[in-house]
């Protein structure tokens, strides 16, 4: 996607040194544009924990690069064990995504497959830039799916604004380009269909104010922030013709893990009868677990992040307040589940499917078994 | 309620001279406690609009004093009309507390049955008075009723924490004393009942966070801060055992509007059986009001409220920050409505009841007609 005009993807190999890895570091987004270069399986580790980037598909992505990282930082006479320790540090940053775990798995899967280390190298470089490639082909494709459901509700509605309400950033800048919750939106956009956003803020990160304004904003995408507490009035008085949020893991039953307070959303749309949509590449589903609410582990963060806000100030400075008094503790939990039940489709790279085990495995008969 | 270990109203008149009435001015807590002087109309009107005072009892009793400093301010030879068009001004600065148009007819009514001007300003102080006395006592009955159904968690739950969810501030700060949905945690702490309260934080101005943490913390009560998209993911997993919210209406049919967001949280304790409260002084009910989400006016304030969060920095300097793009449009609608069916019951000052016409009116009553 597009930032001032120039087309971008959220992380890529240096042209002049492939060694080095580029992000755009969005913890100082919008405020801020500033590329990170990435050189160290530290930095690697560092850059998705501390949340440089963050976002199902971007994080896999990044996973992907650091296994390369690994590899060609790994010493020739322990490059076994050097790997599988990358590998574990990795996984464990963040553990509620599946992406991390399906693309470190898949570079480990890749590297065995050759006996030489410089093959393993080869190998692993190629199959990052697959694992990117791959994500931003899935997202483009999830997004002609979700435009067939904008374009039957636009055509309901006579041409008047389709009303989307989306939380967190599942946008581009949660992948490697398109996004997922929002490569529909781009894509209506994009066929001259009139869409209008409702943005939830996403407390406490605020990866809703922060990111997916600034992406609509770029891309010229009319959109409208809101407490994370509006969608059940707006979705009362008919203001919300759609949801659409992107996903962390999703089970091969349909529950959905997502950024915290989605299945809040989940439930309005359902009291209102209004589709809830939920938009991810296959990389993102989990085929082991069944039960989502009992088994997904909820990562904790913070709570700190909670009692404390970045922005910028009127002289243009960042600057972190706190908002409580100073000794109140807060809990963060990172993200919650939303049961199947509450969600009307899954939109993904093979099209639109509903969200229970038959469908699903259905549309990805190689999970069977 | 004490400050500092001090007792403190949130509204009253100076001591010599109760021309002046005083009130704490909550836009700087929990970082600075201030007390600002009411000595005009204009004052009690910014005080209101402005949010210097909020919650539904002490926006009545800051009207029911507004209009004893009308009744003072109003030129002799013009009395009437000018004490009418104060009681409109007020009326219009917040159009979802019902307690504020009440408090304002309260006091029209008392000052109709006196001739004598001198006698109206009389009848007009005491009336502001009665309406704060009666706000304080009505919470601490409130705090009663509500403690029985506490007591009998507690008594489940073989004293283990009693995890009590709360959404915006419905405490002392937003009532004369006591407050509506805190009363009941107040009188089960002091009661030696071993309760725990989940705080929302309450975007987007922030009351849960700003006033109900520090007036929680003030009285030493176990709290946890919580952005407002926890509270569901914590219902999902037995960690909320009931929620006790307040109101600005509530329609004599039993539909509740209360700060935004309140209703997904109805739909979350709902969704996983947990018991939903809503506690109340009777001055709250509207009497005619049917369907709550079809007629109850919901205010929207400016979205730079969204966009724009308060603060204090890391040198203790209270600063505001954007949040967002500055120039991407933020909605800020106030109140939502949670529909009745919601509702496990209403605790009123008379006691608990169910939330609906037939319970309501029963026990009100002199509102059947």
């Amino acid at each position: 996607m597009k930032i001032n005009g120039k087309h971008y993807r959220t992380i890529w190999p240096d042209n002049n040194n492939p060694k080095i890895i580029k992000i755009i570091d969005q913890r100082h987004l919008p405020h801020k544009f500033i590329i990170e270069e990435l050189k160290t399986v530290a930095d690697f580790t560092a850059a998705i924990k501390e949340m440089h980037v963050r976002g199902a598909g971007l994080i896999g992505a990044t996973a992907g690069f650091a296994m390369y990282c690994a590899a060609i930082s790994a010493p020739k006479n322990n490059f076994s064990s050097f790997i599988k320790n990358a590998a574990q540090n990795l996984i464990q940053t963040r553990p509620t995504a599946t992406n991390l775990a399906w693309a470190v798995r898949r570079q480990l899967k890749a590297m065995t497959k050759e006996e030489d280390i410089d093959e393993k190298i080869k190998i692993s470089f190629k199959t990052a830039q697959k694992t990117a490639d791959e994500d931003a082909s899935f997202c483009r494709r999830i997004g002609e799916h979700g435009l067939d459901i904008i374009k039957e509700i636009s055509k309901r509605k006579k041409g008047e604004p389709v009303n989307i309400l989306t939380h967190c950033n599942a946008g581009w800048l949660a992948f490697v380009d398109y996004g997922s919750a929002t490569a529909p939106i781009y894509a209506a956009h994009n066929n001259g269909i009139n869409v209008h956003v409702w943005v939830d803020e996403t407390r406490p990160w605020l990866q809703g104010a922060k990111l997916t304004c600034w992406e609509l904003a770029q891309e010229k995408v009319n959109h409208t922030l809101i407490a994370d507490n509006t969608g059940g009035h707006l979705m009362q008085h008919n203001m919300v013709d759609m949801v659409i949020t992107g996903t962390d893991r999703t089970t091969y039953t349909g529950d959905v893990a997502n950024k915290i307070g989605t299945y809040l959303k989940a439930l309005a749309a359902f009291d209102n009868n209004i589709p809830f949509y939920v938009a991810l590449p296959s990389s993102t589903f989990d085929w082991h677990i069944k039960d989502g609410i009992k088994e997904i582990p909820i990562e904790e963060r913070s709570g700190s992040e909670v009692n404390y806000i970045k922005g910028i100030t009127a002289d243009n400075k960042l600057e972190e307040i706190c908002i409580s008094p100073a000794d109140s503790r807060a809990a963060n939990f990172a993200f919650d589940v939303t049961p199947s039940r509450l969600i009307t489709g899954l939109i993904t790279e093979r099209g639109v499917v509903r969200a229970n085990k038959e469908a699903i495995l259905n549309l990805y008969p190689e999970h069977q078994q």
